[in-house]
């Protein structure tokens, strides 16, 4: 028997990023936390402590600095891009990287003011290879979604330990983890996500808008969640993936992640008053979680893009 | 030396109701957190653990969801005060309660459909006394502002442990928690706050409109954060506070906790790069803090409204 | 009407220090978070922005850290003192200073090796004014007790929302929030807490050992939360606070937090099995919230050591 | 173009039950989080609602609390056997199911009273297929370690972003997550875990002891951590990884994630003091992560293990 090492990867985490860009008085801001893992020709410093082939961490949240100065942060998933590549194409011990970004939305308030808006946080995850290839998820979590009325659950396996009662109507509450794999990233000659210096980076790379693609598909969750007639949470998790996926061809699949937020009806009888899905508890645990993937038949191969 | 009992409460905190009101197809929603105490004649349940004063906390947490049924849930403020009264009015061992609702607030999506909306969170909190007086505070939390320019820190105190350089124009972020006193809290004929029964309760009480009050005064602060040309977070907060006080004759006190939520210019000399006021790494700990409270100088006695 | 400025403060909150001191091979370290709040002539601040009666905030963290190298960090009480002193004593416009510390405690693995350990978090608010007047309060929090039994709730009042059946034999769990006052702190002619330069202060100051304190006072609430046969959660809160009082002269009151962590027994009749108080359901919320004081007779006046 | 589903489970995640052991006076606890995901044939309640061959998330709760009763809670892998083989044998549309349990260590403070120990939780995550294989992995989390001294870090690559200085003597500080795999599960006629009806189940299972197992893991790693003079945190992480290999036979991988809390040294020369590592400065974001594998090269495969 013989110890080795297997699958590993390192890098800086949480790396909080405020970019403003000025156009006259007015000014954009994009505020992000980024993630970066690398991996590659780490088998010396895990066994002896070398450090020849590692980029120290430090130099990995430079870099973010560095290039939110320089090219500015547009969409996320192409500045997720933007570091990503630098990594595998700068370093030769550096042979994967993975890039997540979460960004916090902003409302405007005034030229320079501006209000935290939204309780979801977008997300992407991005993974470049030294073969060239390279995998986008976008994504969203915490937006929480709640229908009073339209939700069933009824006809399931009675066991030896059910005692729960059918339910024909109730409320249907989830806090939504999605993410979804583009078929193919941008491959631009240009490195993506370049915008003149010191601008807002945004728009198109490629035939890719990873910002109207990104709006698409939450109004799709939304709209799908609340549109659904439900029998089951794993009802609408399908319908949502797939409204995604049959609203926007840049997409080839979804993964979400429901917890059924539970909403039970208090037992206002000992009071002598009636319950007519009036009055509800929101319970914190135990609560059901619905996990679950909607694909197009034909998705190219994920390869490492769901890790 | 004698062993005495000193200042004591008790009660059920973090009760979860969600209520719902149907109009025809179209469902309301109120999502808020109940949290009670109450004293009154507690020693001999501290000094021998008899229960005879003691109203349980679940009978108090049955009040919030029979309540919630019978009277719905209009203001806040309004549904605090129904459930203190009660208290003390229906119990001789209880003198005085103190209730604080907190309020999430959601967004229509469609007729039965709600996506939780904003970060803040909505908050009061009502204290009522057996001799019959009332103070209500009303607030919010977790309301995230950001100036990206309009704030300078200068002409400060240099000491020996003194090396911050004066910024004329620097990033002021914070995440804001007020709280606001109302001169006079309502004080109907009528039981506050109750709505036909199954009704959303809703509206001015007495001569009060808690909703209005509420909505001008988040407007207030809001405004004065991006108006001010802040040459400290103290000056802003004094601004936002006297902001409220001039606009709303109702409220006679404010009390402002905010955390100066550091964005720090990120130094990229080293890699050849300005950083014209561009880049900014948001920091978690330390931080300022800067609490004040801004009042009228007639204000009625303040009683226990803040405790 | 005017609007006039009313209680204010500010600091930096959470200043993370750790200190090594060698003592040979062997390391010891003292984990610590510090939150500095002052106040004074803080007028024209609010009113203008005149920042000259203002220490920044940056360099009362950076206060932190020297007198961390200057002094050592010995019992946090001491290192409090030294701050808020610092802080009165060397600014005319600085008139009060609180320092709050908490500690996080470590277990030795080796002789410069460590393991986080305990849950709880020992914690100390000391104020001190510039009429040379200091308050210490001392304390821990997230101390997590669990009686399986030993402890009754029945004999309360019954209203009509009361549906809670009396209990005679249950589980008591707490996660106990506790600060006692220290009669009069330390006072002497040297400043507390001065250790050997780079030495790890420690020990007695004045007539006072902090240390020693802190440990007997939380043997006290260990042993008294086991030892009473609890009727009520309130009889368990002034039988903990009894027995600092009466072991401790040193400490004047107490004051506790404690949270009734319900475990509620399972119903298991539905699947033909009986619970003898074997098995329970640990509940997040609501919870019950107990709190309460218990001081000597002749406690002297708090001041505002309590704030 | 097909829609498809993809891979999909459900459960209920979060089940907090509480176990309590008596023999005589002295009582036993145990404290533990379960979640549960089976999958199977759930082609029909995604794609049309119908829960024919859904098991309620609310059933799987009551089945946990059921077996806690019959069986007790001995080892959490035990349990979790216990319950994943239960779903899979006991219901032909459940094909697969995963069973992970946390728990949470208490410490005796009298025969029926204990308080909360150690920062640190016990983890594990089985998995059970209808081909009867399982697959056992043991872990724990938040086990927070520091090294003063003996650590390292230096010749790295520079690249046109790298700042950091080489250090020769630094601060090593993590909060480990560990899992590890268990080469073969028990495989007993009997059912595993099954102890005297009412009793606290322990000891070993077939021919495992998952105590003895989780105990000797836990302390090579924090061993391994303190013993070795650490050239960077990857080193470190494979020996720790390798010292539970060469010591547990019965483990054939382990899987570690290591945040690199960082701690820098605090620039006092401003204040004309030197820093001799002594004071330091404990930062929250960003933080290194380094995440890897160590395995035996003829470990089995791993199967759905890690999922």
């Amino acid at each position: 028997m013989t110890v080795v090492l297997g699958p590993n990867r390192y890098g800086k985490a949480e790396t909080r990023v405020v970019r403003v860009t000025r156009d006259g008085e007015v000014h954009h801001l994009k505020d992000c936390n980024v993630s970066i893992s690398v991996s590659g020709a780490m088998e010396d410093v895990h066994r002896n402590g070398s450090n020849a082939a590692v980029l120290p961490t430090d130099s990995q949240k430079n870099t973010v600095y560095a290039f939110a100065k320089e090219h500015g942060i547009g969409q996320i998933e192409e500045f997720a891009l933007l570091l990503a590549r630098h990594f595998v194409g700068s370093q030769p011990t550096i042979h994967h990287a993975r890039v997540a970004v979460e960004e916090y939305s902003w409302e405007r308030q005034g030229p320079h003011s501006f209000v935290r808006s939204a309780t979801e946080t977008r997300t992407c995850v991005v993974h470049h290879d030294r073969d060239g290839t390279s995998t986008v998820v976008s994504g969203l979590r915490d937006l929480v979604l709640l229908n009073s009325t339209g939700s069933e659950f009824h006809g399931f396996i009675q066991d030896e330990y059910t005692t729960l009662p059918p339910a024909t109507d109730r409320v249907l509450a989830t806090a939504v983890t999605a993410r979804w794999r583009h078929a193919s990233p941008a491959e631009p000659a240009d490195p993506p996500g370049v915008a003149p210096r010191g601008g807002a980076a945004s728009g198109p790379v490629g035939s890719y808008d990873f910002g109207k693609s990104y709006d698409v598909a939450r109004r799709c969750l939304l709209e799908a969640f609340a549109d659904t007639h439900s029998l089951s949470l794993q009802q609408t998790l399908y319908a949502m993936g797939s409204r995604v996926l049959t609203t926007r061809d840049e997409i080839c699949e979804v993964r979400l992640e429901l917890p059924n937020k539970h909403h039970f009806l208090v037992d206002l009888a000992p009071f002598g008053l009636e319950n007519d899905n009036e009055v509800y508890f929101a319970a914190d645990r135990p609560y059901g979680l619905i996990e679950g993937t909607v694909l197009h038949d034909d998705a190219p191969a994920a390869g490492p893009a769901w890790d």
